[in-house]
């Protein structure tokens, strides 16, 4: 695996470009390699695996044909191996934030560390989308959002001797609930309910906490806020015994989960229903010829959200895609088992048949 | 894995019913058993894996997701170890012969040994159908099929003392011919060039039979026929001289190897588009409702004949069929990693999650 992560803008000429590292985008490395296409792939997140790897590293799939049972680490594992002898380029921890058509049917694309390549075919491998914070439903407070208002936490500093109200109940709320307890002037948890779904331990913690006064635990539901001079001064609590309370902070922090987003996908001028992208089935092709999507982030009659139905679509996609990177060249199906053409660009002898 | 080979007829109702127990075939019991449905499967082999098992059972396979390297049989061996909690049912050594649909939406389904169906869904997964001998292309010669030209031999006595012609230069051509020479009067192997695609053991052993003068081989075509009362008396053989001559006979007996045939399915009154049977891409369902076709017997914009989509077709197909077979229920995707109830049709214990 090649890593690039330069900080100096570079233009990358490029037969594919694929935006997710995901099962379904690590398949398409394949299916492309297969055809001699090689790929740069992009990810938002640090690693290779996207879900699989993110959300449920340890957790059993059950479901990929011939594998009796892969956790999502393993299957992420068992995809990079098989991809190996393609050589696909990394960049990972950067989003692809610009994807436009030029003049000559290539896409110029460009991500958040500033990476540029010019595609001849991209592959939108995308999951859900990006994994962006659920915001609070509250009308109007959205204007105090990284002044007063944080979805999430880049400099303890900022919030030394201040009042903080920090609302959810779970690691993220909590973890971060701890930690400004030694920074903050005060420290309140505000959360809708008694429970709290973070680790025994840190709920344990963040009770003793409360125990010693060293910072507070409410249970209600955020319902208004005042303002004085454009700035966010009190927000108003409703508990569960239906009377507001008012509660004085300098800033509030919200860590309701992660909810997935398009993003900056939305932007790209690509026919969008309901958050997602529709494909023909012949080739996964979205409304912009070149511009194919797979897996979870396609739409199109029958679809459902399988991993293997994912790996179909990478198939399909690539079979696609060769026409656009050679238009002149016919593409016949081979089979793994009998091409020694296939034999080749996988790296492995060919047997002798008779 | 139960085994049903009863001779006598019985009517089994089911709700699905599965022709062929290829890799699709097989997987298409995984989907459905993931749906709660019980699955029958016939197959015209006396085993299972279809081609997989049958013609490349030892050669390597590449392109299964997450599946460096596996041989054909390798694949069958893990898709029944996949499938083993669903119990299906399998009926092997058998041509399902009829599918006929019932005013009550059932199928009405008989195989060659006369098992009987009554089946809600039937997902016909015949790869490239049952495979059938190559024939003759001599106007008028196939009259004399199974009285005196044989594309399988079921009982050599019947050529006791008699003369006769074996054509084809392949290992079954070969191998009749060598066991008829204990047994006929005269055998004569004709083929249409010097080279012989059988075992060179066996070519060697023929070569060796003929300079003892107990049998002969010709090189030439055949290209025509004499007939006295109805019988075929003579066959016209032209050389590579130019020369036609004539060989007296009893027997002709033709092997030019199998090549694959829709068979019976031809019959059952389904759409057909060169051999293939059209299917929409959100449920594969054919013409007939009720009736799926997954994996290379079907076809639609697009298709490519890879064993992995058929495993995605199959997926679909088992949504589509779940509309059939439970016609009140929403049918919801779930998945294996945390669905209880998936758990339990697999066998396998859930896991706590927070």
């Amino acid at each position: 695996m090649n890593e690039r992560n330069d900080h100096f803008p570079q233009l990358i000429e490029t037969d594919a470009l694929i935006i997710g590292a995901g099962p379904v985008g690590l398949f398409q490395v394949f299916e492309l390699g297969l055809m001699e296409i090689h790929a740069h792939v992009v990810d938002s997140l640090p690693v290779v695996g996207g879900q699989c790897a993110e959300l449920y590293p340890d957790k059993p799939i059950y479901d990929i044909p011939a594998v009796l049972m892969c956790t999502g680490q393993q299957l992420v594992d068992a995809l990079m191996k098989q991809i190996e002898p393609f050589g696909a380029t990394f960049h990972l921890g950067q989003e692809v934030q610009i994807v436009e058509p030029r003049a000559d049917g290539r896409f110029f694309v460009q991500t958040s560390k500033g990476t540029q390549f010019l595609a001849k075919t991209v592959f939108i491998a995308a999951g859900v989308g990006s994994f962006q914070p659920r915001t609070l439903k509250l009308s109007g407070i959205e204007r105090y959002r990284d002044t007063q208002l944080f979805y999430r936490v880049r400099d303890l500093e900022r919030f030394r001797d201040k009042d903080i109200v920090v609302c959810g109940g779970g690691d993220s709320a909590l973890d971060w609930a701890l930690q400004l307890v030694d920074v903050a002037q005060s420290v309140i948890l505000l959360h809708r309910r008694e429970g709290y779904r973070a680790a025994p331990a840190t709920v344990a913690k963040m009770h003793a906490l409360c125990e010693e006064w060293r910072m507070q635990s409410i249970v209600g539901q955020l319902t208004g806020f005042d303002e004085e001079g454009g700035k966010l001064t009190r927000i108003k609590v409703t508990g569960g015994d239906g009377v507001t309370r008012s509660l004085d902070l300098d800033y509030l922090l919200v860590f309701y989960g992660l909810s997935p987003q398009l993003g900056p996908i939305a932007q790209w001028g690509l026919e969008i229903e309901r958050k997602q992208l529709p494909v023909d089935t012949a080739r996964f092709e979205t409304s912009v010829p070149g511009i194919f999507a797979v897996g979870d982030i396609n739409t199109y009659p029958g679809k459902k959200k399988l991993i293997l139905s994912g790996f179909h679509e990478a198939a399909l996609a690539a079979f696609g895609a060769a026409h656009h990177v050679f238009p002149e060249k016919k593409i016949h199906l081979q089979y793994t088992t009998t091409s020694t053409r296939l034999h080749k660009v996988l790296g492995v002898e060919s047997p002798v048949f008779d």
